[in-house]
């Protein structure tokens, strides 16, 4: 890989050109984003040079999508006249089903592998990034098939994943979106809903001082911006409502066995998953 | 107040007799537990001597209960006959109109204040307790009635509440329980059953490293004991019944909104209850 497009110079986009070259890539980082979006990866020295995408493209032998989901369903029908023979299109995207549907569509004259970094900040912008976003993270693939894995440009790719400090896991678009519909899409739904609950109820403000740790905890999530949200869940609508569902039937379950000793069942389930995620996390 | 006896010297009793000697008490600090607590409150010089109930209760100004809901109910029936007139009974037990109630049957010698310090940490046992648990934090009183603001044992009491850093919050028990049922018990229920259906749901352990922070952040609840949670909930069936039913509502809320753009407004209300929580907490 002589040279990097990263369509998209935001956070994600931003931290994957600084973790390149502190990771010793030598090559051009080219950039496509808005003017302002360019002018901030330029200060952070994220990427060389601004360009358009059709200026960008032809001349990349990685090609990193970094935009929103529904920004990178735009950009994946207009790459194919642009990609050189042999090069990389990749995508840091949150779900991965509907791109890499369309990727198969559209994308004929190079290959294309599906990827999910699980990095991120509350912060947007290549100004917030660094390059150790992806430092000790888990850097989900999900190839169309096992030979999306093999090609040079793949091979070299997942070598410069390795040399971010990321730690590669292998999925099947269906099973990505089903995990992180458990992972990550529905904490965010209990976690808006919890803080939505709260401030429906409450009587007063002043009542929030009476509230320790554990709501902060709970409802962290419930700061997460709507915008890149809307684009998750139309891509993943029935992996999220079919673990919705599973949550209200779980509480459902609790509230029955309210105020009772047989919770702790519950209490023993959760707290062995969370001490397993304790255990798995870096 | 010249002698204190603080009846179970665990995290919070521990802590609040650390926190009044690093506020310059002078007086004699006597505890009443488990001999092992006892020896870990002498050790950790959170308590001057340890004692039986009915030899430190006779001797005690005031009277600090800080034992699990379940015990501090055992407690106060055993009070009466001990209590020097003039004394203070106060406790830091996490549900209040159950303990109110009972104190209201049992204690006619001394004057009971029903207290609640917002402050807690994952760890158990006076070797945990800090002189700064309580600095910033909330500490709720609910008085049975105003009088009991201003007796002389409980102007010293609160002078003392003041002097550990704390900030004193008055509501009624009735209020306390509702509001406490909100801000946190339903918190933890909703971590429990999320990580219980997460659990249940995802087809392979290593699965979990596909999750990022907010999966974390939102089942960190979930690692508490269901020894203390039981006794909440039994003391609080009602209010706690209530929010349930209210989250269960707001979540299918949401699964009806689904995949849309609806969801803004509950993302909206999420995100301005947590801004304004942020805002408060020190």
């Amino acid at each position: 890989v002589d040279t990097v497009a990263i369509v998209g110079a935001g956070l994600i986009g931003g931290s994957f050109g600084l973790a390149l070259r502190k990771a010793g890539f030598s090559g051009r980082i080219l950039g496509v984003s808005s003017d302002a979006a360019l002018r901030e990866a330029l200060a952070a020295g994220a990427i060389d040079e601004g360009l358009p995408l059709e200026q960008a493209v032809p001349q990349a032998d990685l090609v990193y999508l970094s935009q929103t989901i529904s920004r990178i369903l735009e950009t994946i029908p207009r790459l194919d006249a642009l990609l050189r023979p042999g090069a990389l299109v990749t995508d840091a995207g949150s779900t991965k089903l509907a791109i890499m549907e369309c990727a198969g569509r559209h994308i004929t004259r190079a290959r294309f592998l599906g990827g999910h970094p699980m990095a991120g900040s509350e912060h947007r912008g290549a100004s917030a990034g660094s390059p150790l976003l992806f430092q000790d993270r888990t850097y989900v693939l999900t190839p169309a098939s096992p030979e999306e894995l093999d090609t040079p440009a793949a091979r070299e790719f997942r070598k410069w994943i390795w040399k971010i400090g990321a730690a590669e896991m292998l999925l099947t678009p269906d099973q990505h979106d089903r995990i992180v519909a458990l992972t990550s899409h529905l904490p965010q739904l209990a976690s808006t809903a919890l803080a939505a609950t709260v401030a429906a109820r409450l009587e007063s403000e002043d009542h929030l001082r009476a509230s320790g740790l554990g709501l902060a905890d709970t409802t962290r999530l419930a700061l997460s911006s709507f915008d890149v949200w809307q684009d998750i869940l139309a891509t993943n609508r029935q992996a999220v409502g079919d673990a919705l569902d599973a949550y209200i039937r779980a509480l459902e379950g609790v509230r029955e066995r309210l105020p009772g000793p047989n919770l702790v069942e519950d209490f023993r389930r959760g707290a062995e998953l969370r001490r397993k995620l304790a255990g798995r996390q870096p």
